[in-house]
């Protein structure tokens, strides 16, 4: 299939080398080479700030994917679950930050990994800590979670008061390290341009460095900042006013951080391979087997107020890449996905042809995966809890 | 914890008998009793309307749960994957439809499991049977797929000229024993009162009749009809003007259906367990370990016209329930959900201690899980692709 048209791409994927082109069913496809220069980006970004660069490994969650990064010489890591702590901590990393309220209910699991790892723990509530206190078998590093301003989870970053009693008592333990003040800008997410971008970094860093000064004074030696969203790490400038950064999207990237100016498109790094079963040229659609239980029903607002739960790349030698007109899917059910594809372009296209889906939200859609399938046809293991 | 306030809920589930009080993380929680209950009454009107009953096995996909649909009586199955299928069919079901337009990239899957069961597949296309025609090598089921009105696939069924062509496909393969017209009324999910979700069946059933008599005449012998979504099989007058029903949802229920006036409060019978990881009595809100990765992100919109993800149950010595003003969760990131709790009520509850959520859609919440937890602590396995 070639053609001048921009919108063309799919089914050469069916004559790809390996076990790609042997696709059965809906399969995430890694570009490992671009995951490999998304690793290095950021990374050189840290290390231009001078900030510990502890990447957060939601993502991807694959030991084949944390080598990559241990290569490019990382040594502490981020997770968001006790048990993806587990799984990492069995593949040899041994500096993990849980950035998750931390779940009580999972005392036995904290206690077995503090006594093994440098742990990691996200604490904002004095009950939280009395909890772990009394608990705690090993030592721990606790970081006060802080609302620099996104409204989900943290100690507000005005509520001094808080914040002190919590610092005092992890002072007062001997089983409990101080970490230092960690937040999220979640709300980065939202900022359409990249003054807006700069602007809540600069006064998440502000409201931290503020409490962290009320509080270490008082209670604490010094008092590290950590902050975390792919928005603010991938572009804004003056990141070296944090300590630590925490990043996980930016591994593979997605159309919703294309979207928000975040990425390029030549830096998305994962599709999701999709047999197409239907064929609609009077509507003007197709429908492929993925749907939301394999892509999730985030989705965007495109242009023209339709809903795009994904859009179609195009397959050339060097990779896939998603152009500005690429065909959208406009609806998603359990298993079926809807595209918006000219018939003319239907013609070209036969059932049982794969084609490959962006996905507006890449962490969504590799959590619906056990595995990855590199351009290469290699497999890589993912963690499923 | 015990209250005249009917929102109050929760943390009673802590000291449950088995191992749902020694839960750690979010885990689905299912009320067997309730369970059986709808699948005896969903038999019940399928033998009161005379129709064949082809429960969809998506919903659940446990054998265990397949049990109690084999044990009340039931024989043959609808699934919508041919890997679902093979699943099933090693847990001795041997008649099986796959609703879900054929992938044809797994040609020997479907050989496999032709030559062991009654394997049933859709089509809406030539090009699919010219290949099925060519590759199939043992006798398979074959439905049409009809569009009565969804949109989504399936021959338009005014389109008596494609249809009529693909029965004389069917017809001329050995290979090939046609089914019949087989349609999904997705859009019934919409309907908002009885009266229009009745229009929408019979309109559906004189489609797909008018359309069964003009290809049946000319091609086939005898043309059954089977339709399958939830709402139209709990509660529509005139089932019986169908031959087969094929509704998954209804197993469990959830909180789309409730508010579609669907199901009653007591009849949904699948929660999720959800350790609370904050509390911010300032804000009325806490915050648990449940989030996109565990519900989806499947919402309704409230009355107040904020995004619903799911609602806090109640729990009581019966099992667990939902109210009409049951808190409901506002947001949802990949691990969290935002439960909106008055200060009041959080005095009760304290950080470890579980909340039960209604998932706004059981089948896209169950698909995050390999297992269930019944209230009686007994594992049940789920099947996972």
């Amino acid at each position: 299939v070639t053609s001048g048209d921009n919108n063309l791409c799919f089914s050469r994927i069916n004559e790809l080398q390996g076990s790609v082109g042997t696709i059965t069913r809906p399969t995430l496809i890694l570009d490992a080479g671009r995951t490999k220069l998304n690793i290095a980006c950021m990374i050189r970004r840290a290390a231009d700030a001078g900030v510990r660069f502890r990447p957060h490994f939601k993502t991807h969650q694959s030991a084949a994917v944390g080598e990559w990064f241990r290569h490019a010489g990382v040594s502490c890591i981020t997770v968001s679950s006790l048990e993806m702590a587990r799984y990492f901590a069995d593949t040899g990393w041994d500096d993990i930050t849980v950035a998750f309220p931390v779940n009580l209910r999972q005392m036995d699991l904290i206690n077995q990994l503090a006594g093994q790892i440098r742990l990691g723990l996200l604490v904002d509530h004095p009950e939280a800590l009395t909890f772990l206190a009394k608990h705690l078998e090993h030592q721990a590093t606790i970081w006060i979670k802080v609302d620099a301003g996104y409204g989900r989870t943290g100690v507000d970053w005005q509520d001094q008061r808080l914040a002190s009693g919590l610092a005092r008592q992890i002072a007062a333990s001997d089983r409990m390290q101080f970490g230092g003040l960690l937040s999220h800008s979640g709300h980065s997410y939202s900022a359409d341009r990249l003054d807006q971008l700069q602007q809540i970094h600069d006064e998440s860093i502000t409201r931290l460095r503020r409490l962290g000064d009320q509080i270490a004074a008082k209670d604490l030696g010094t008092c590290p900042i950590s902050i975390g969203d792919t928005p603010t790490c991938s572009r804004v400038d003056r990141l070296g006013d944090a300590d630590e950064i925490r990043p996980g999207n930016f591994v593979f990237y997605d159309l919703m951080q294309l979207a928000h100016g975040i990425c390029r498109r030549e830096e998305i790094s994962l599709a999701l391979a999709c047999p197409i079963v239907c064929k609609y040229p009077s509507r003007n659609e197709i429908v492929i087997c993925g749907g939301a239980i394999h892509l999730s029903k985030e989705s965007l607002t495109a242009t023209d107020g339709r809903r795009c739960f994904g859009q179609l790349a195009q397959w050339n030698p060097e990779g896939f890449t998603v152009s500005e007109t690429a065909p959208p899917l406009t609806s998603l059910s359990q298993e079926h996905g809807v595209v918006s594809l000219p018939a003319e372009q239907q013609a070209q296209l036969q059932i049982g042809d794969l084609v490959l889906v962006i996905p507006v939200h890449s962490c969504l859609t590799a959590q619906q995966f056990g595995s990855y399938t590199t351009l290469q046809g290699k497999q890589l293991e993912r963690f499923r809890p």
